[in-house]
């Protein structure tokens, strides 16, 4: 029985089913931090008077169990409850009995799921961060590796000039790095407390906002109550949005580790677990798992469309359209996570084929070495270009057809070029984006303390 | 156990969940169809000369028991099964044997799910086909009685000229059968068969592709096998496009309900069943479930994209990439089916307010009608149309102030126009329309015969 | 000056400018169908008792004038014209002074622009679909002539089984078809006469909606005005759904001619005025063209998002966020010509190197052949599967080393298989669908003819 | 003439069209910042010894008068010049000579398109960054003045709790602020040095690339050139992000507006510069300037959705299907500063009606406000809100029917509630994120600065 049903109206299945939606499956994982919220606006009604002593006590035990619960995924909730927030409200009734029918003093639903996903929206991309992180080292590690591998550097597709497998892993390190950054964004919208807008209005009673933006270990709290509901869906897509960006990264790479370890390149061989098999054809091992990968962004493009078309045209304050935000944010989460996994797989596991990626370098592709000759020795860029267009790209530019690609390499020195070394200084910059994760973290842990505590005394 | 697993590679369970995905749940929906395609596949089989006839016996056994299992949502699909049509031969195997290990035989689990989507897809486009009906043939009903209840014309929100309820009920209705139209597309497509393209290439087998499309009630067979794995998200995206222009309409008359039954318009009342209350404010009845309708254009547009931008700068062939097109089509189905029990719910149980829809009309939505007194009496147009703005638009137009609207309305006699005799002739074009899905219909019974016939031996 | 501006109100510029938008550059393409819309509309007034004969003859030779201009893109449209259609209004009067007054009499700017969309995008897809059809009879052309041509045939990158050029180049013009097939649902909506609606409640004059529809050669009228005003942005958008899917199958096969004419792959030549140089690298040749033909659906994707998203959440009637619709149908259907423009060049021009794509096929991909092998000596498929997976796939399949892939693909005989005749049975259904489409072109040229019979008097 | 046309090759006007796009024009916004970047790498070219000082004389007086005309719009960009980077270098090479041939030293087009587009997005939002705040600002002001305006607040369009006007405008301009918090991340990005990475594999000169970075005041140079390739398109979806979050806080507020201001509501009157009249009704003033600006997010959404979809799937390095990302680009940027200058236009004009606005509210608005009573007097919420639905939500609560609206706002005190005086606390944090948009102003007046001085020698 929902609190706030209409007298008796006979409720159609049906109807109830899209009302409720993914909601008794989604709230499963945005309920431990409806936990931490609670916590916090219950420590603050406390002080308010509102609840006792006992009272407090009896309503954190209750959350502190509901949270144990649902971590473990074991928390119910019924279709009729249609959302976790009015199970968790149930549940402390049932255990704390006064003190959870106080609960709801001073908030709504729409502020409760606010403050939850926000608290969800932080730790989540302080874990994710962390794993890209690791990941652009991880990248870093082999760069160094490969650094004079060489492998011919493409563009549309052609050989272009000569480059390194270095230079391709630590272009997507150096990737990454930025994609972290674009992190932050979201992180400090996140990083501020919801509660107390109540559905947007506020309420007549002596709130102490920042007190639970304390409580919660966020920066601050927002002011305006009807801007934090006008917030919903906003955090969400801003979420997405950085999510995708990183997705972009990693599919590219993906797509190019499945065409550099087909037959026609050859350069790298995939670790067995990340192909399968053919139900028909017994000597195919296919790529599948970056092709997953390769197909996430055109995932998070859709759901990052579905938060923001939801919003077009709404006036001010809350709509049910912006339930439907909910889940595309936690599918996104979730296949983020998954990525960085098949990822961080590929990075460890693939093996390059050293000699074929060198020889797979043709004569022309030293052409522009062949212009920069003439350039050293006085010509102008352009009049160089042109001559040796006119000898014929094919005309060897290597005196010595026995020299090796690096000797080309190796004149290449200014910064970041392919041969160089660069992976320290990526890896500085990795390491001051990854310090400005901190304060969420930290945040976050001292979110979590707030029913860890309680579950201990 | 899959069929084709690399030997003993251990396959980390996390990246094993990347590569399932949502597929031993969304396969659960799927099976149904396999099944079916698997029983014109056997057939053909058995008239081959590959399977005898007591094996097409035990074969078909199975398939029925498999269908009624997987239609009781009960057919469970393991992990390490990966997908249903492997869980499908496996049982297969399992109830018959050596007949089990003939089933793949001519085919690959490529051409396997896009035959299963194909049926799938004719069936629900057929079955939302006929609510769509039934939901326009309601509101033309509904027209018909509230043919002379006049009520504003907008445009920009702003009163524009004397409409009646009936002219925008009559206007969804409309537009419905438009949409229905489009199902045509996609269900001219769906309505041919896969089979025989195997992985794209065919197989070294005189296959009858031309007598499995007969058997499943299809049109005919698609010719080129390459063509046919081509059209993998190519006929869901079509599909979703079609679903998204009836969600675009029903969206929309969701937002005309919301926004005339709020306090500021007061035309019509909701049936309680779809609407819900407030957690923390007693007097509040939303509209929940017009809103959630509202949202649903949003999500229809996400699918879209997913499937089509998953689909961008792939080379021809399969790609594990198109595994991911599969939910976003099972998604979009879905929604569909429960927005039009919404607002099938709407359109039986609205109630409109006569008088206040009547008593809102204002004395300048009559502007045009002065402009066009005068047109009658022979002036041009555009000097018609500054004397009344001149004029200004609030010199009453009605020479007896107490006339009615109705007699405004009375004036516009023409095709279409607000409160005239429209509805037979809508109807009319829905039937027609709706004519044209009965072949699919009737293949989509042919080949639920193919296993139902099994089921009664 | 526009013709209903409030008085005096000094307009702001930039204002104007974002108000106008790109409606002064856009109309001009436009024009000449509002000119023919006008003609009718014209007619239909005249045997009303409206317009006098006279009046009628001055207005139908200032409309056959103006869309002459328009249609040499010589109609200059001025910013504070604001559109086309008060362009043309004031042109009018200027040409047939009182006629020019009356041309309004019965319809808003709001049906004019919806009545001279739909002959635009009627005239544009059916141009658009003789050059569909073309293309693919020229790919089934070279079908024909590569039908023996060996190529490896690829999923998920590696190599399959063995198939030929025609196969691809087949597959590609089946996929047109079924595209143009697509074709078919906006042509029918576009094939329906929108005047007579107003601005969506009609007029209280007795117009002879019927009677425009069949002076522009159009299957019907619509019937509800409100319903009219409510196909804005929608007829655009199922159109750009249906070019989207036209891209899909064009940039796709872009994609496999980009990568088959690489140096990786070598398969296939471009014709050069399809390439272009590096500003920097004098060797480059670079296939930029079928590039920009890859990236076609991406932007029909957000065209098709910019329309709809467009609608997400108005209530019925017009609202001016619709005239956004305008420009992404415009751009969407130039760049489908563009995109068959230089894909029919393509077509014509590639080369293949026969010899190349024959030696390309390795050993493994005959694996399933000596699967087949067993089968047809009367091994269950799964078995003779493992059987050959257990041996292994190097180990030679061809008894006879030097055997030629078309032995292999001569065991393939069933329908669509590579190395069939298949090309006549793909040219029946493309003149099948191209046939429905004729309605539609003569419909064009009746509309057509209603001003050039005018010019000729 | 391009500079590296195939020789002889008679290229296709059509398929040149195509290839070169909007280029030419496009390009007439990007070359005052080719200009810029020009003239710092002509500056490090000098430093190293390849222009001599003359010569860089030359090119920077040419790069001052190219920039001068682009900046008037009169730099024509011929179609066979194919793009602006071609015609600067071409039209360097007349006013310069030698030193013209010599400015391409070190770099690619790629790179040269990279370094303008990261010194236009620098520019260009910190000029949209800046009128953001004057709105919020702007907005601040009338909260103020309308902090006492009585105001329903709605959830679900629904009146919800008492509020006011100003909690209204002060929760736009909160949201503005976090809007620009978001400008940060692609700022971050934009900030950085591409020129040295030319077509993504540097060259074979001792290039000073952090010189470069110093010289355009930006933060510092990338690394890996490689990565500087892949960040193309990239940057651009970031910012179109960015200005997506910013329409859709404006499209939200253009949504109430346009409602507030319909005669339902009548709570605001609008600007008359801001609305237009109708072809067909005279006495209608539309809201079309809002509703364009309502519909800006779409447009924002599809370019956002152009630009990733382009790089879906592509593996690293450049295409030319990245070209496709420029227009989308430049259009977004456009866009948000034409429904800055409307919603700016609307915040100064629009005026409210206080009266109308009190006497909305409707008696059980207030019905939380009695649970509350309730609340204080000791009950438990949940046992107070029971206690007030069951007596009806229509019974009043007002002890003294007479009483204002303004004594229950007075009751909510806490931080952000409807009434408070909170513009100051938003005001600084808008002023705080105003200021960390500095370093950019700063670097691109750095930029400007290089041309500038060069103009006046």
């Amino acid at each position: 029985m929902r609190l706030w049903d209409a007298n008796g109206a006979s409720v159609d299945q049906a109807v109830l089913a899209f009302t409720v939606g993914d909601d008794p499956v989604l709230d499963r994982e945005l309920l431990p931090f409806d936990c931490l919220a609670s916590a916090a606006h219950a420590r603050m009604l406390h002080e308010m008077g509102i609840l006792r002593s006992a009272e407090l006590e009896a309503v954190l035990d209750a959350l502190a169990e509901a949270r144990r619960i649902a971590l473990a995924d074991r928390f119910e909730i019924a279709l009729e409850q249609e959302d976790g927030h009015t199970a968790l409200e149930l549940f402390l009734v049932e255990r704390a009995g006064e003190a959870g029918r106080k609960i709801h003093t001073g908030r709504s639903r729409n502020d409760q799921v606010i403050a939850a996903l926000r608290l969800l929206i932080r730790e989540r991309l302080v874990l994710l961060g962390e794993q890209i992180e690791e990941i652009a080292h991880l990248l870093l590690d082999r760069s160094e590796t490969e650094r004079e591998t060489a492998l011919p550097g493409y563009t549309h597709t052609r050989q272009a000039m000569p480059s390194t497998v270095g230079q391709l892993l630590s272009s997507v390190a150096e990737g990454l790095t930025a994609d972290l950054e674009l992190f932050l964004g979201p992180l400090a919208l996140a990083h501020r407390s919801a509660l107390g807008s109540a559905s947007g209005y506020g309420v007549p009673l002596p709130l102490r906002r920042e007190r639970i933006s304390q409580l919660l270990g966020l920066e601050r709290s927002d002011i305006n109550t009807l801007y934090v509901q006008n917030t919903r869906g906003r955090l969400e897509s801003a979420t997405l949005g950085a999510l995708h960006q990183a997705s972009l990264t990693l599919g590219r790479f993906a797509s190019d580790l499945i065409w550099f370890s087909s037959e026609a390149f050859g350069f790298v061989s995939l670790p067995v677990e990340l192909t399968t098999g053919s139900s028909i054809m017994p000597q195919k091992r296919n790529p599948d798992l970056l092709e997953l990968a390769r197909a996430v962004p055109a995932s998070m493009l859709a759901r990052y469309t579905e938060v923001t078309a939801t919003l077009h045209g709404l006036p001010a304050g809350y709509h049910r359209d912006l339930q439907r935000t909910k889940a595309p944010l936690l599918a996104g989460l979730r296949d983020v996570r998954a990525l960085l996994a098949v990822m961080g797989a590929a990075a460890r596991g693939i093996e390059f084929d050293r000699e074929r990626c060198a020889n797979t370098l043709r004569e022309e592709i030293f052409a522009t070495d062949r212009v920069y000759a003439l350039v050293r020795g006085g010509a102008a860029f352009r009049d160089a270009y042109r001559e040796v267009k006119e000898r014929g790209a094919d005309s060897p530019v290597r005196t010595d057809p026995e020299s090796s690609p690096i000797e080309f390499l190796a004149a290449r020195t200014h910064l970041g070029a392919p041969g160089t070394r660069q992976e320290e200084w990526i890896r500085d910059r990795l390491r001051e984006v990854a310090a400005r994760l901190q304060p969420n973290a930290e945040g976050a842990a001292t979110a979590r303390a707030l029913l860890d505590s309680a579950a201990q005394d």
